[in-house]
């Protein structure tokens, strides 16, 4: 067993050009594990407060997870992080891929970037050095172009690359990192942040094989669930993330225009079913994933052409561009789909900018005038994919909505701001909330903004029977989904908490791996004697960093509010729907506060909190 | 799979005569698990604020935890709880043998005791029946005449028995309750309460098999321990508990003469080699237990006789007479212990009781007009039995000593104040904490008073290296052993939250099980997919419901500090030595609070915490 398991950062300074590389204990490790624990770590640490998101002092964060890289299914997800230009706070997005496991074979746990370049550059990671090299040519290049021009001069049809395509470099204000061109750190406009450092890409190739301290165990399990996953995962495999789709829109839950109802007439059109019956090429999964979750199609017809190089669209992406924009043609979703990867935009910010618009332009508060001549009523596919393209470009009415809904809305005037549809002016996700309060909460409190990769309820767990998975994290009786109590909120604590623990180590969470299993990979690869206890410890430690982080940036209780639609019913009538009242939600934000060791009436982690999460040098943050 | 784990619990009316059942579901286990968990639930539930502990009101509760009676090693302990006649708060006392395996094998979890017999009596609890008998006869008898009593009208000698002798019905405010001759639950004053409700005994026995989700699992589990415990318990096998007592004599923290001094010129006279090679007959254990750490000592000379059916002196029996009186003599403090089990006295406050004396009589406040003729100086061994005795019947200046050095102190006059090593009225055990300030504030917070069954720190914990068990609970680095800090307090915090745990489940912290292990067990008992966070969880919630019912009965945070002797210096200078400075205690008091989710001024559980352990019932009893 190894007496320590540490491994190296790298840090970067673009403004001078300088990189150093740094050795954290053991302790480290333990204490902040790797991804959102290092995302959390290294903002509170480097980023003055006050930062422009989009100026030098901001700080962007790429890092891997504890199991990152590890030869198991699931080991490739990483993590971007930096002040959002989205929220003005915390930013974090993780991805899937290749590039997080690469970079961890060439030799780095982290790469944290300072500064800003005078002229554009990319970071060339490779087998343990570092050499920032100019990407003035790549400049204005979609992802693919920067992809073969990179992988040309560095003669590597394997390097594996992070990057932005020219939305990035315009500044949109949810511009992603692109990650291997299919693969999205797609919230909190962290593409921006990239485009603002004049930085390109990081481009990363390793050969070493990263230490593990216990081979044997990680090896077994890796082939357990290589034995194992059909039995679980077949319908990830078959229809990817976007199975469920019909099944949302038949009891109500699909967003569909905008938030204004939760079924969508032309749902079957638009589901994975229809998807692989028709465009579907091919599956594709990430870093030793057997499931293959990821889409690939392709389109040649008259009207749209869709190259298979960028994968395919996931739901969130079919909802945000269809449903929600009342658009049910799978061509232009996935036209859509592909612009967004080639210019590097979330495509679920993109999608809920155009749907905004739409229903601005159906209200007269956006005019022909205002669209160049485009109509923008809702079901409108072409006009989606135009919007789309515009944005992307920032032309026209395109650069309006490259600011985000929020911004956006102020500009339009008095009446739009009804049609935004965010959390802390990051777009919602492709998930009801008014038809699971749990949900209702987790958007509200969710550090990112409206998010669902860590802040996430899902309606079965409101309902018996409860699973050993729920009851073995304290939650022993449901609460009816549209109800928010103490009871509910104790369940949400909880249950997200081990949704963070993921996005430290790294690992996906559509893996069935038990926890048990997830701790012995940790053991496995780390030689600590670790445990669940351990890890939620870990966990907690990384939300409250990201919620000192807001506050000592200015966001407040006054921020952990829901958009006034949540508190309206749908256009049409569901099941299960009750809008959200601000008041039920208020008091329970006290009780989440309150629960979180936070202060009950200002969201405020207590000193004492912060000793107990041995990160009571954070306090002096919010002085 | 077990659908549900859940057994049956055992009410007693005594004023009325009446008995019955309840059976909490499945869920009720699982939030309170056992042992503490049930004491603390009844406690508040059904103990009225103010009540007098020994009158009628206060509620006496015979609790088994989860493992309590499974066929494992460590499986032998079980529980006791009422509000304290010592402290007139939060009394628990957790005891080894067979007395909690065979109640759970005649059919009952926990009996929860009230009010008060007109005339004695004893339970008697056989295969799922209960009979509330005449004790009448009982009455003034030892507790071996007890046993032997009971066990012959009941005709059966495989009846095991929680008994007090004289010194209980003489509501000696620190009598004991005594499972089997040899086994005490011994802190908190418990056996006066079941004096004062006229319960002489509680009998048991049982030919149920305990049912076991998983047979398999914990057979596997029980055959490990069988066949590995001599790897780390051979020691304990052999020398008992006070295996170590020359050890801390060496070091300077063995209490000596009423906590004077840190080293005893008679250590080695004492010690469990010098019992081994001197009075040993035999070696016992508890239930299931192979390690057999329990002595068996006979002594028959002209001083001295000893009974062996009383087992034998462990290691805080031997300090208490031993150094603690100045006493050398492994002989004279045999007797004490034996009388200790004979009438139901803890030997702990026993003896702190007559090392109180003896400083007393030293410094001339305690005369030979009030010992009768005693000469009580220190080393005086006979002079110690005889005082002892003179407790257990209540005697002369007996009958004050009774009363706990506490209230004697207040009837004695000034200066006999500064004698007294309590907390909260109850008397230190033989554990020093000048020498490890985390033990400081262990005492300093215990709900129990100054107790080292659940608030036990050791100073191994503040040495490099940490065991990977200290690690995996968030120690990452030591905290010098006279030094307390946040970082200390985080460690105890955590460390001492899984000490609860083992009062939880009914197991014996001695029995080296691997946390891992400990959690299959309890999978393998109940069913449930459980984890170490679930049980950390339960054990934090037993803690909070402690502290409620201490507050709610009138304990406060001056209640939580140390008796005026551990701000002096030892006589004799000692290494890693170094006075407990009241100010940084109290410092230190609000960072525990504040971890621990109470107002960090007041120690009050917050409601936001309470709600977050899922018991917001208790937040009305500190309205």
């Amino acid at each position: 067993m190894a007496q320590g398991y540490a491994g190296t950062i790298l840090h970067v300074n673009l403004t001078r050009g300088k990189t150093w590389v740094e050795e954290p204990t053991d302790a480290f490790y333990r204490r902040y594990l790797g991804g959102q624990g290092f995302v959390g770590y290294y903002l509170l640490k480097n980023v003055p407060k006050g930062a422009d998101p989009l100026g030098p002092e901001n700080v962007l964060i790429f890092a891997t997870g504890t199991i990152t890289g590890i030869p198991v299914a699931g080991a490739g997800r990483s993590c971007v992080g930096a002040k959002s230009p989205l929220t003005d706070g915390y930013g974090q997005a993780d991805v899937g891929g290749f590039f997080g496991a690469e970079l961890k074979q060439a030799g780095y746990d982290a790469v944290v970037v300072y500064g800003r370049a005078a002229k554009p550059v990319y970071l060339w990671i490779h087998d343990g050095e570092v050499e920032i090299r100019s990407a003035e040519h790549l400049w204005g290049k979609t992802t693919l172009d920067t992809q073969e021009a990179i992988q040309s001069e560095l003669d590597d049809t394997r390097v594996r690359l992070a990057m932005i395509g020219p939305g990035g470099e315009k500044l949109v204000r949810y511009a992603c990192v692109i990650n291997d061109l299919r693969h999205a750190a797609g919230r909190s406009g962290l593409g921006a942040v990239m485009g603002a450092k004049n930085l390109k890409a990081v481009a990363a190739r390793g050969k070493a094989s990263i230490p593990l301290a216990n081979p044997d165990q990680v090896r077994e399990l890796g082939k357990w669930m290589r034995d194992h996953w059909k039995e679980k995962s077949w319908g990830m495999y078959d229809l990817g993330t976007n199975g469920g789709l019909l099944d949302l829109s038949e009891i109500g839950a699909l967003p569909t225009r905008n938030f204004q109802d939760g079924r969508f007439e032309g749902a079957e059109k638009i589901t994975g079913t229809t998807m692989r019956d028709t465009i579907l090429k091919g599956r594709e999964g990430c870093y030793a994933c057997p499931i293959r979750c990821k889409r690939v199609v392709e389109i040649n017809d008259e009207e749209y052409q869709v190259n298979p190089i960028y994968g395919g669209a996931e739901y969130e992406t079919v909802g945000a561009f269809g449903s929600n924009c009342g658009v049910d043609d799978l061509r232009a979703i996935s036209k859509a789909h592909e612009l967004c990867n080639a210019y590097s935009l979330d495509t679920i910010s993109a999608g809920m900018a155009v749907a905004f618009a739409m229903e601005c332009y159906e209200n007269g508060l956006l005019t022909k005038e205002d669209t160049g001549g485009l109509d923008l009523s809702f079901g409108n596919a072409a006009a989606m994919v135009e919007i789309t393209r515009q944005i992307c470009e920032r032309e026209g009415l395109g650069d309006l909505l490259a600011e985000g809904p929020r911004r956006a809305a102020a500009k339009i005037g008095p009446g739009a701001e009804m049609f935004v549809i965010d959390v802390k002016g990051q777009p919602f996700p492709m998930h009801e909330c008014r038809t699971r309060h749990g949900q209702a909460l987790g958007y509200a409190v969710s550090p990112t903004g409206a998010d669902h990769m860590h802040n996430f309820w899902d309606a079965s767990m409101d309902r018996e029977p409860l699973g050993e998975d729920l009851q073995s994290l304290g939650v022993y009786e449901p609460v009816p989904q549209t109800e928010l109590n103490a009871d509910k909120v104790r369940a949400y604590t909880f249950v997200t908490n081990w949704q963070w623990v993921h996005n430290h180590l790294g690992h996906c969470m559509f893996i069935p791996w038990s926890r048990d299993q997830i701790v012995d990979l940790v053991r496995g690869i780390t030689g600590w004697n670790t445990n669940l206890w351990e890890l939620l410890k870990v966990a907690e430690r990384g939300v409250t960093m990201a919620r000192v982080f807001n506050m000592r940036e200015g966001l407040s209780r006054a921020d952990d509010v829901l958009p006034p639609r949540m508190r309206m019913p749908f256009v049409t009538e569901t099941i299960n729907e009750k809008p959200v009242d601000p008041e039920v939600l208020d008091e329970n934000l006290s009780t989440f506060y309150g629960m979180m060791g936070w202060d009950p009436e200002t969201g405020r982690p207590t000193r004492a909190k912060l000793q107990e999460l041995d990160i009571e040098w954070a306090d002096a943050q919010l002085d």
